[in-house]
């Protein structure tokens, strides 16, 4: 059984955010900032017809992460949740999950709203969003709680 | 410059699907098997919390898959389409990913509705299902063309 999987970067993320200070976080933040996926000139044939899809999932890597903490306070909770039910950047892999909205491709890149990288984040793979979960059948567990308590 | 990431699993999906031929495949298909994440022991403290999200993103590993093509023909056309349009197995990093409905959790144990992965399949990551994405905002380029021209 093989243990240890390699992954190479596909490309980069270019972002405005060149520090995680400047990342917007916590309960209703909404992510609107543009920014490019710059994919590697020789992967580029890999983009063909990407452009009739609106919204792309984009799996990244936290490079600038270190190590994982299994439990922890996510910063719109003052109450520590299990990683695996948070978006948190200390995993025990450091994989990072994005929906990004597509603007529009110019050959390797793809201009897009909603980057939540850092500027350099390294891009592992692309995909096409497909569909939704229906709203109704949707539950949102401790966030679904939070958000209730700080409603007016 | 980091050039490689080594990913290893936090667990492994335990699928009624034994060879590749028995996953549902193409237009339509609609996934309800049922499965089991089983994360490994010391990463259980990770999944605390979880019960209360009603849907996961599972991101594992296409183990049983060799080499990529850029350009492929998906199950569902008779078109070639870009690697990064797809969701082919056969991608530069194979990387899968799955939405999953949370039944249960026993331990480590997550029971899942939704699994389209061979059993065995390493398991790197599993996040909390947020947001939709607006019905009206989505389009699904090639797919959408497809499903336009098999409508009855």
């Amino acid at each position: 059984m093989v243990s240890t999987f390699p992954m190479q970067p596909i490309g980069y993320v270019s972002s405005p955010y060149k520090n995680l200070r400047e990342i917007p976080r916590g309960l209703g933040t909404k992510h609107d900032a543009e920014g490019v996926l710059e994919i590697k000139q020789e992967l580029e044939l890999g983009l063909t017809d990407i452009e009739g899809f609106s919204h792309l999932f984009v799996i990244w890597a936290f490079d600038r992460s270190e190590g994982f903490e299994l439990l922890g306070t996510p910063p719109s909770d003052n109450r520590p949740h299990g990683v695996f039910a948070t978006r948190s950047p200390r995993r025990p892999n450091p994989i990072g999950l994005t929906v990004v909205e597509l603007l529009r491709r110019e050959g390797p890149r793809l201009y897009v709203r909603g980057v939540d990288m850092l500027d350099g984040t390294p891009i592992f793979d692309i995909k096409p969003y497909l569909s939704n979960i229906e709203s109704q059948e949707l539950r949102r567990g401790w966030l679904a709680e939070v958000e209730a308590q700080t409603e007016p």
